[in-house]
């Protein structure tokens, strides 16, 4: 019996990650990716590069989220930049209202139609943006929802939430996807969308982190950096 | 302070008693309905005529669920006859996956961006189908969860999930939407959307119970069975 996963991917560091985990813990996988009005809506066309480089089927759907209630989603908005990692600091103005928490119930819906096992996120609590909806309450919360609220939960075999990397550094993510062949050259984390990433806001200060303390170059940045090269050449 | 209220609105007859009971408890409402490829769409005509009537605002959200996921999203399949209120029963085959948490995250993200405290939902866990996500530990579950996932809920003012229908009878809704002059007429419950309803479907028979125990004629059925004589006169 094959097992299933559905996988809630952003064509990200981290959603790709869990992917190729996902793959190599035997599941045959169904990424999700939601077209939810990001500025960075860029980050979809990586998703479906890198599910052609898994050799998996890439689902886009389309979410109604209201545009005026997050930076990530106003292109009139600013991005805030060189936040990441300070010690007090407020939830920043890219939260999307319950984002996680509208993306688990569609992947769960998903999940409970084709019959699989578990949905993969790729939330993290340690190098993350303070959104409340990446910590571990939140995930406790949400599997206790899922068992009383479905049908295969009060059947008692109720869709895993699996958020394997909630409790690890980035630079352990990134030393985990290279030893699992992720390719990073694909993947896309800047929030403002642009070209290049912008090494500044907090999704672009956190990935420079983890592949500095993992001490790798980052395969994307390099590549950036070999094109300005080439376009100036 | 105006206090706003989301109301997650069908166009059914329970719905409509909670934007009427809403609106009495002094909210603005704002009522999102959502197509979800559901097979009786007609409910979203009679959900935007009862929120013209109430005048109010009326949101139409797409929403992709699987359509092969229930009987209520596949044309192909049956609805289920003749089975509403039976003793030992299993969930029937109109369970949409994951609905009602989807449907309520989706209204939790657009109440907390438009500063909404309260989100209103017409589940009823006394005459109605065994659906998981219409029981009240499913909504003592989901209140954790957006009180540990939403900024709101972070910072103490968590969004309210409030589901006043929910140890009611179905003839104490009709009483209280009689009292509260909700147009039932306008409202809509037939699972299988046609030009009038069924009379047989779990929906149907609910809310034949419901009047017949509340003594009182359904306007609905008084207007289609009017507009039959005209006909065939």
């Amino acid at each position: 019996m094959v097992k299933k996963a559905v996988i809630l991917f952003s064509g990200g560091l981290d959603s790709a990650t869990v992917l190729y985990l996902a793959q190599r813990e035997g599941y045959r996988c169904r990424p999700i990716v939601f077209d939810y009005g990001q500025r960075h809506r860029r980050e979809i066309i990586s998703a479906r590069r890198i599910a052609r480089a898994a050799d998996v089927p890439c689902e886009v759907l389309k979410v109604p989220f209201p545009r005026k209630s997050s930076s990530l989603t106003d292109p009139t908005a600013r991005i805030p930049l060189g936040n990441a990692g300070k010690k007090t600091r407020a939830i920043p103005s890219t939260y999307v209202p319950a984002r996680n928490i509208v993306f688990l119930s569609l992947a769960v819906s998903f999940a409970e139609s084709i019959g699989a096992e578990a949905v993969f996120i790729g939330a993290n609590a340690v190098d993350f943006s303070d959104y409340p909806d990446c910590r571990p309450m939140f995930y406790t919360a949400f599997r206790r929802t899922i068992v009383v609220g479905t049908k295969s939960g009060t059947e008692g075999r109720s869709v895993k939430i699996l958020a394997p990397l909630l409790y690890k550094t980035k630079a352990e993510i990134v030393k985990l996807g290279f030893a699992l062949g992720v390719p990073y050259r694909l993947t896309w984390s800047c929030y403002q969308g642009g070209r290049r990433p912008c090494g500044r806001c907090d999704s672009c200060a956190f990935r420079a982190k983890g592949f500095r303390e993992a001490g790798r170059a980052d395969p994307l940045v390099v590549a950036a950096a070999m094109n300005g090269r080439r376009g100036r050449g």
